[in-house]
């Protein structure tokens, strides 16, 4: 453990102890903790599969070649490849804690993520981030931070907090922070609004990465976005897009999750001449994907599968994240770098075998060894857990005698469609009341619509889950069950409910923020599935995710309309209608 | 001008008036300051080049595309690539001042370079190190400094300092700081010699970079060196050598300098399995050398002229290095990036026709723009010039009853030879005196033996250059003309002196530290090559340079005799003799 009282002297001190070892057992005077023998490697110096013994000390590879160890793994005829990074997620989309998270991973070769908490920052501010810290220290996945930029996503969100450049400046001395997460208000930056670019500018003064988010930009605009300062992207869904960006010096993160898939678009990158500057990311995943596709792994499969050569996707997987931010000694296999790596059996089947994190196996191929979880503060556990603060509500909250505008649900699409207006609920025309009711401060801010395109037929969905702010997103047949699933979701402190008949039918508990919850993944992933399927027994179109599709119609940057703590926006004009 | 009582807000605030006005000018809502309208550019990112206009505001470019400026220049049908960086050299081996170089080095594209001021620190400590930082500041060529790892070279040495970690700590706070230089000592890092080791473990706390030297360095030795964290090598004389060390994760510079030109031999390696790993450098450049070949250019044109992909010679001069050192905004053509860059004709006859750093026009085709020195502090100007604690010398001084051993002279190598004992001078035999006089403390500490191979037939020949600790060395055909010598070097306050016949008969005065002049390196070239023709005419064999030759004498890590202020010693054995 580090010793906090530490001088700088007793410091050195420490670290010279352990690389002296490292020395000794490098320079072949003292056995290794770990060899792995006979091994087959990925090199992704030399762009080759490399032969060799593979020496591990400390945790980290120390020597390449021939070695004795304590422990010795024969790998004959297996291949060797090191740790995947995750450039870009928010690790709160899985809908676990970190450690659930870790677990959930470890058996796809991951061995170090980048995330971005940005969902609860934007319920719990500061606390969030640090919350998401504590969460993360020491777990066998690494977990690096990039620290939210856009919270609230716009002025128009009621949300938790609002953080500017001060808010989150003291963070950037944490040693897993390597700088500011994807700045999504892009007209802001190109428009040269000194609130936003602040951001960026004290990202820089502490000689951080800046991520970007800006789908589609192109020509000056571009330019002035890549001027101010962003450095990646990860929103590419057009071969175009990524190549103006990449020839102007951003690092392209190809994504693969569960809203958003670009490998196949982007391809074409994962050659000699682009992808150097390329890198895997997830951005979100939710539990069934993480369970029945994966993680980066996913990515190098399909990579591999498509023609892609098998080092450019490893390289892909790994060594460029690691490039890009500064994170010097892993996403290799070579003397000094952290001992992450894994063995697969071949690179056609792809079937990984084990997984090492510095120098230690924890997954055998069957199941991942047991990890303490992190300790968190007192005080943040309990503030995590009561995060929302909402009088009891009843169903005359939800009455309104005013026309309000109709949202349209387009299957399979983020974007929603003008339906009008509507008086009064009416299941057979599947006219749904919908409401998003704040949570943070008790304001009482109701914002109330109609929903199309949804098909309950009776009761009512209730979701915490709500982009990005977090506020209670209640979609009924009635306006007494609306108030009984959201009353439910304060009760449970966060989560999912779907309502039947005046009684609760279904529940997700996502007591972390609101937005996580402490159970494993494989039990979230059952509830949440159980819930699902309960709501399309009440209706629910089945060409839609219940709660997903909910999710995102608070969210006012995404055409046509949405629904705030307001009232419904005309997202294009920006106007409540 | 940096305002050194500025807060952070106002730190950011600066920034952010400077970032607002990038920005407007490259979203097109304000004229550049600069435009190079229809450029053809090498575009490092996409390996290819480009097309487009090139605007520039505030030092940086901000756009690629189209855009009007206050200054325009059509460069059609040229290319534009971007300014070189120099991987790793000593400044002082120029034997000019800063200043003086970077008037050099700008008409052949070098706007960067990475200094280790190893032999001014050698002279003056912490001092040496100091001086060059304010010497290089604000200079149009940019000055990054690696700290010196190995003063004195070893404890043979009678060196101006001995440095270990502690007395280079607070230098890797400073912003144009990158690491530790050339870990010359790698027997000791292979060793686990505690004070070497932690020389790593301090910079590697600082998370700066750690450069090598290590030639010849193979297996698990290898392993060890490169596990210690030693991130880079620029010795490599053998394909073979860089291979291993490049498959183990060092980053390979290529050298081309006076004493040693190994592109020839690690030409492979600038293919595109491999060149991502390479960067190029000049270690060590003399006057003439500079002012015959070039710099950094004249690499990339040998390259090309072996068939190397002119895309990849490039990126090897510039974005490489940059990538290596983090300087993430320099080495390429795009939004952000530093405006320095240069226009050539064509990769063909590659004539540098204008070189612009961060925007302004520095050199013209012609002339090289006058710019101010740097203001130095009149302490460490005074103390720079004022490194000569020798009291006056007689020719008793040289005198000695005893045989001693004979140095033998290789031609074009460094090594020497072992040639037997002599009691006397016998020019006739050529049979010459050589000492090496203690200067930095006034030991009178004066080693004394025979040199065989030189060629002189009378006068003396005496040089304050003198590997790694610069005392002075003094080779003559009368006792006499060595004191008249040496005592001339110390009244120059350093410098070469060629006597003959009781009278100096060439000089070359070098009173920064005995090792770097005042003077502008034309004229500094000048007395250097007429000194080199009267030590000629006086006898000395044609087949050496007459002080280049010298200055190695005094080295006792190279085999195999050489001469230290205490006598000569057997470099294998590491006994005096």
């Amino acid at each position: 453990m580090r010793n906090y009282n530490e001088s700088y002297t007793g410091k050195i001190n420490r670290k010279l102890a352990k690389k002296l070892r490292i020395v000794e057992v490098a320079a072949g005077r003292e056995q290794a903790d770990l060899v792995l023998k006979n091994a087959s490697y990925v090199n992704v110096f030399s762009n080759q599969i490399c032969q060799g013994d593979i020496a591990v000390a400390e945790g980290l590879i120390v020597g390449l070649g021939r070695y004795a160890g304590k422990e010795e793994v024969d790998v004959t005829g297996k291949i060797v490849l090191p740790g995947f990074i995750d450039a870009h997620i928010h690790l709160e989309s899985s809908l676990v804690s970190p450690k659930e998270f870790a677990k959930a991973v470890l058996p796809h070769g991951t061995t170090t993520v980048v995330t971005d908490p940005h969902e609860i920052a934007n319920v719990m501010g500061t606390d969030g981030i640090e919350y998401m810290l504590q969460a993360t220290e020491g777990l066998p996945v690494d977990v690096r931070f990039m620290l939210p930029s856009c919270v609230p996503s716009t002025p128009m969100d009621e949300s938790g907090a609002v953080l500017d450049y001060r808010s989150i400046d003291s963070f950037y001395d944490h040693p897993r922070v390597q700088g500011l997460a994807e700045m999504m208000n892009y007209p802001g930056v190109i428009g040269g609004d000194p609130q936003v670019i602040e951001k960026i500018v004290a990202a820089q003064a502490h000689h951080k990465k800046i991520d970007g988010h800006a789908p589609g930009l192109v020509g000056n605009d571009l330019n002035a976005y890549v001027a101010a300062g962003v450095y990646s992207d990860h929103e590419c869904s057009e071969l175009d897009d990524a190549i103006a960006k990449l020839e102007r010096g951003q690092f392209i993160m190809i994504r693969e999750g569960t809203a958003a898939r670009n490998l196949k678009a982007l391809l074409p990158l994962l050659t000699p001449q682009y992808a150097e500057r390329c890198m895997f990311c997830c951005d979100d995943k939710h539990p069934s994907d993480l369970l029945n596709e994966g993680h980066i792994d996913d990515l190098v499969k399909r990579a591999i599968a498509a023609g892609v050569d098998p080092i450019i996707a490893v390289k892909v997987a790994c060594h460029h994240a690691a490039r890009y931010y500064l994170l010097n000694n892993r996403g290799a296999i070579a003397p000094g770098y952290l001992a992450d790596f894994m063995v697969i059996d071949s690179f056609e089947s792809f079937s990984i075998e084990k997984v090492f994190k510095r120098g230690e196996l924890m997954y055998d191929g069957r199941a991942v060894k047991d990890f303490p979880a992190p300790e968190i503060d007192p005080y943040l556990v309990k503030r995590a857990h009561d995060t929302f603060h909402v009088a009891s509500l009843t169903g005359s909250d939800f009455m309104d005698s005013r026309p309000r505008g109709v949202i349209g649900i387009v299957p399979g699409e983020i974007v929603t469609k003008d339906c009008g207006y509507a008086k009064e609920i009416d299941p057979a025309a599947d006219i749904l009341k919908i409401a998003v009711i704040e949570r943070h401060k008790n304001t009482r801010h109701i914002g109330i619509g109609y929903l199309k395109g949804y098909g309950l037929k009776s009761g009512a969905v209730a979701t915490s889950i709500s982009h990005d702010s977090h506020n209670i997103i209640v979609v009924g047949a009635s306006e007494e069950e609306m108030a009984q699933a959201a009353n439910r979701v304060v009760e449970n402190h966060g989560g999912i409910v779907v309502c039947q008949k005046g009684a609760v039918a279904a529940e997700v508990v996502l007591s972390i923020a609101g937005i996580m919850s402490d159970a494993p993944l494989q039990q979230v992933n059952e509830q949440l599935e159980h819930a699902k399927e309960i709501a399309f027994t009440l209706g629910v179109n089945r060409k839609i995710d219940p709660f997903m599709t909910l999710s995102f119609m608070s969210l006012p940057v995404i055409p046509t309309l949405r629904l705030t703590t307001r009232g419904i926006i005309d997202v294009g004009s920006q106007q409540y209608i």
